[in-house]
């Protein structure tokens, strides 16, 4: 699979969802599974549910279930079930997150709690979750489900706690590192783990590629957190600039904050806490004057050389290559991003 | 165990609670194990979660899981698990009940939502589910995880509708009927088919016990919508007179409707779609002047006596004259919220 290199500028990156090609049969049974799921609901929130499972999404974690496990090009169809537990579980976390984040657009379109209210969205949400969990209950032994059901709730710590220290800014980068493994790389990384466990590979593998989905995960979301500041909404298919309206500090704030003089400092932080208006586009010519991009970009360097790392020893396995693509896929998509590519401001207010 | 009767007016009514006299050691299992289970959760959100789990709840669906599966005094481990599993699953639907309603109060202190606010209540439900589940997959079969599951879906399910038919009148029986079977029988129906089930009792018992869980579940929310109207703030331990201002057409309101004259009903109509502002002291009186107490308890007693039917060919088994008490109890309960007793109004406004 070819991709796009950081410093190829002239050439459209390669979105995470080109590592489909070779997985189109693969999606194709798990969005059925998916249909199939919710076609069990209660009529009334059938419709509901069928707004969320939508064939628009990334499906990153199913493609992590299917890489992971990769024999050949045949389907699993465990690797399917498993697939759509897991994206049961995000689209439910999704659905919640938007009433969270009060986000009016998710994917391009309307958010759940926008279209049905933040009250039916909250049980949409459970009725997801529980499903999902319903869907785990069905392999032979308690494996998915339990490791499913942890994952959930770790997911769950993840977005309380952030939510608990909004507004706050004595968050520190250990905090930030906390959430976003709890909150993101917890469900890349179960994706991972059975994937391959499920697919029968050694112990070894499988405990190098949880690590691997693990820190895909964590530097899956310092992307996601840049392309809050750096990114296009029509692109990213949700409004830009929530995490400082929202008094979310996140990896780019951080280091805004760290590299900005002493008085400046004091006014986004007033902006964190509520006590001015959020100015995201002036917060985003600052992060560019002070190349707060680049600070960035290495941390998240840091992440993808140890996820590449764990999986030296097993280079030879059919999924490895697959897997090692998703690292240049999100390198290729961080680079899309980077200011002195687009020659112009991209935040828009909403 | 001795119960008062319906008729006996001078004495105070048993509460749920007197159950639990022969149950005291499998409830302080039951609350060692929640303790226990609190105890894994983050650092962040462990006191979140244990002032959910507060001991002041009437622990009812754990003390249907013990008695159903009641085959002596020992207690038993397996039951204890169940229990948990079942009451964290319920105790996050309140969390996240608590969030529809805008409830303040709940078992007579602040809720949950009230507390730590919306979005945290959100997530914390989430985590409460999420965590049920994991100790659910801790049972050496999936059977546990997936009649949870499948609960708990049919929990969110009965939410939903009654969510989204909040504030519209056209309610009938039939979709009342259907909504509380979802969201409050479906946890009592459970409670008994896995308590039974895990004692090891003969498949046609609980087959038979299952029945009854129901039954009592849907009895019960009744009366909930009863002592909505009926009840007294302090002893209830939550808000009264919601259910009118929060647009909810409960069976109390449903024959009010029908027994008043036409102009009076087009007013309670308004009230209920939010076009008028709620009465609820008025409907109270006009529900007394038109006898409706009467109507909603004898509906009540024909649950109760399919309940009692269920276990007729099962009389001596050691569960069911224990199980057969809930009934007794229950009943004197609606007796002490019958208004010729109280001769008082006692709907506060809040």
């Amino acid at each position: 699979m070819s991709t796009t290199t950081a410093t190829d500028s002239n050439t459209t990156p390669l979105e995470f969802s080109s590592v489909f090609a070779d997985l189109t049969p693969h999606v194709e049974a798990l969005n059925a599974c998916l249909r199939d799921q919710v076609a069990q609901f209660e009529p009334e929130i059938r419709e509901m549910a069928d707004y969320c499972i939508d064939t628009s999404g990334k499906r990153i974690r199913p493609a992590l279930v299917f890489l992971s496990g990769w024999q050949d090009e045949a389907v699993n169809p465990e690797l399917v079930r498993v697939a759509a537990v897991i994206e049961l579980v995000h689209l439910a976390t999704l659905v919640h997150d938007d009433i969270m984040d009060g986000a009016d657009i998710r994917r391009g379109r309307e958010s759940a709690t926008r279209s049905f209210g933040p009250e039916a969205a909250v049980l949409l949400g459970d009725a997801l979750f529980a499903h999902a969990l319903h869907l785990a209950a069905q392999f032979p032994t308690t494996l998915v489900c339990s490791a499913v059901a942890e994952s959930t709730r770790r997911v769950c710590a993840g977005e309380i706690i952030q939510t608990l220290r909004r507004g706050t800014t004595t968050v520190s980068r250990e905090d930030y590192q906390r959430v976003i493994d709890l909150k993101t790389a917890e469900l890349f990384r179960v994706s991972c783990y059975l994937g391959s466990h499920l697919a029968e590979f050694s112990e070894d593998y499988v405990t190098a590629v949880t690590v691997f989905g693990r820190q895909l995960g964590i530097a899956y979301q310092i992307y996601d957190d840049l392309a809050d500041f750096f990114g296009q909404e029509s692109k990213i298919g949700k409004t830009l600039g929530t995490d400082l309206g929202s008094g979310k500090l996140t990896l780019p704030l951080m280091e805004l904050i760290e590299a900005s003089p002493e008085n400046e400092r004091a006014s986004i932080l007033a902006e964190i806490t509520g006590d001015r208006a959020p100015q995201p586009e002036l917060r985003v010519t600052q992060m560019r004057e002070l190349g707060i991009f680049g600070r960035v970009e290495s941390a998240l360097e840091q992440e993808l050389f140890i996820a590449e790392s764990a999986l030296d020893q097993h280079v030879d396995l059919p999924p490895v290559p697959r897997l090692l693509s998703l690292i240049s896929i999100l390198r290729s998509q961080v680079a899309s991003l980077r200011p002195n590519i687009k020659g112009k401001l991209p935040v828009g207010g909403t």
